[in-house]
């Protein structure tokens, strides 16, 4: 066997220039998300870091002390307990939270990538619906170690992912409601193609087949996870000739757009009306009447996303790539027995 | 006149060294937050910073692109709204926004300082409710620019602040009251030494003393800016052999505090008892009954305050140093005419 068969060419940056013509100092700049580079060196380059499966090895894996969080918006209670989370935890750690909204469920921005090669951070938490493989490639490629919080797309299972149990959160919720006598149960959907709203449906599903009960299509109704939709799909929900005992909104702003739509129509909750949500964000409990919800413990799966960080730079070999924390129920003043 | 007269000693690094009897690396140490300084020397230096006025010049000056902002806590809906934005300003300036969380009211951690003269932020927005002489000094000397919003201690007039109009916003809260025919009005009040709860409770008494009412001792209880001092105050306001007819709560979370005291007491809200609250935070208008309350634009306050220091960076010389953003009522359910 000669030599060439048996070592592969390693990937060295030299490697690389040589084979896209260019000098080591470009695919450095690539590298490190430099300017004076044009775009298709730059995806010349790009292409061979992966082909070569290029990972950086010695100091090439310095890193400034920022955790960066990722979130595609910033305007509920959610994004706050999420904050919260992941900033206990770089503070712990002596790191500082660069917080970024992305304005999209799915990717930052895109020159948002050469910023975190220019930044160089400890690690990197995103609260993306998911992750499209360039950008995977782009991270991995640059050794910053990345978690998703609560993916909701369809991930391929090597990407380190802390998330919520939301099949046994819609099980919970929606057995909790058939134990209160109620069988005409409405809800108020989520986000099309958003895995956890698909695993909040699939709990509800369970739970009705398994107390026997049929599921009526016409009390299922879209919605977006924002309020806005609670209260359209309640609003025809409570106008049906026969209708709901009790909703189940996929999550807790969907739930205040049921509150909303259920006053204006002179609907009192809990006496005509029960009324679930999801997430137990703040001001469930001071919601008129206090809502009963299933809690998703957000600040704690920012905290074991940031945690789950620490343990990849450590290269800690007893990494488990997935992580569901459990979810509750929390039995407010929103729900009755069946009159 | 001679020379020595007419000129005093530039401030320059080499000066301060030779003052302090260290070498002018020592002081670029101290200058940008590294270690290897004693704690003594460290003292000195700054002390002589403080004393030449030094402020740096030319290329000293170059900042990384970084908006860094300082909360005091990031547990409420309010942050929320301070964050995002910060968050959207920086943004639109190309900026990442560094998030800490200082723990203290008044300062952030000791090692805080140092961590940002390494990261050389672009400017700081401090939400805080006062800033000590020695951090302005030191933020002053690094030429590193700075904001606070919502200031709610004493603060020398010469430090940029934005802030809401919050006498005017007590008083309207109370004119309100009193409009609906409340004449026994009790008041939930906020943290000793907080200047926007003293300004509350000024708008408070000019207005009943305006409308020739009396102010009754026993129904101005205290509070601490949080939903546990609510219930608490509330608890004792609503057992009084005489009790208010209305509660104006200082902030929001102490009025969903008056909200659990009152349903515990069954004390029916607004029938029985009227509550303003003050911020008008997320969860205000889904609270049973939607909450009547002062607003306060405390996203516009983030951005006006990220605004300035931009308008600082750029030297702009018609800086309004301190600007307080209106209060608005929004009138909701949970006040209604006296019987």
């Amino acid at each position: 066997m000669t030599k060439t068969e048996a070592e592969p060419r390693r990937a060295t940056l030299a490697v690389i220039g040589q084979e896209a013509s260019v000098s080591m100092s470009t695919v450095s700049k690539v590298l490190n998300g430099r300017s004076g580079v044009s775009a298709e060196t730059r995806a010349i380059v790009e292409g061979l870091l992966d082909r070569y499966g290029y990972t950086p090895r010695g100091q090439t894996t310095a890193w400034d002390p920022f955790l960066e969080l990722v979130m595609s918006e910033i305007d509920t209670p959610w994004s706050l307990e999420i904050i919260r989370g992941a900033q206990s935890v770089a503070r712990d750690h002596g790191l500082s939270l660069i917080l970024t909204q992305s304005g999209d469920r799915y990717a930052p921005e895109p020159d948002w990538i050469d910023g975190v090669l220019r930044r160089r951070p400890f690690g990197v938490v995103l609260v993306l619906s998911s992750l499209s493989d360039q950008l995977q490639r782009q991270l991995r490629t640059r050794g910053i170690p990345f978690v998703l919080v609560d993916p909701s797309g369809e991930q391929s299972s090597d990407i380190p992912a802390v998330g919520a149990a939301n099949f046994d959160g819609g099980l919970l919720a929606t057995r909790h409601l058939i134990e209160l006598g109620h069988t005409r149960i409405g809800v108020v959907g989520g986000p099309e193609h958003v895995m956890s709203a698909r695993a909040r449906i699939a709990g509800f599903r369970t739970a009705m087949e398994a107390a026997g009960l049929p599921i009526h299509n016409e009390l299922m109704l879209p919605g977006d996870y924002h309020t806005g939709s609670g209260i359209e799909a309640a609003e025809k929900l409570l106008s049906l000739p026969q209708p709901p005992t009790a909703i189940f909104a996929l999550n807790d702003l969907e739930a205040f757009g049921v509150y909303t739509a259920a006053r204006r129509l002179g609907v009192s909750i809990p006496q005509q009306l029960s009324v679930v949500g999801f997430d137990d964000i703040q001001g469930a409990e001071w919601a008129g009447p206090p809502l009963t919800t299933v809690r998703q413990p957000l600040t704690k799966m920012a905290e074991e996303a940031a945690r789950m960080l620490i343990r990849i730079r450590n290269q800690e070999s007893d990494l488990s790539l997935r992580v569901d924390l459990a979810t509750t129920l929390v039995v407010r003043d929103s729900t009755r027995r069946v009159d």
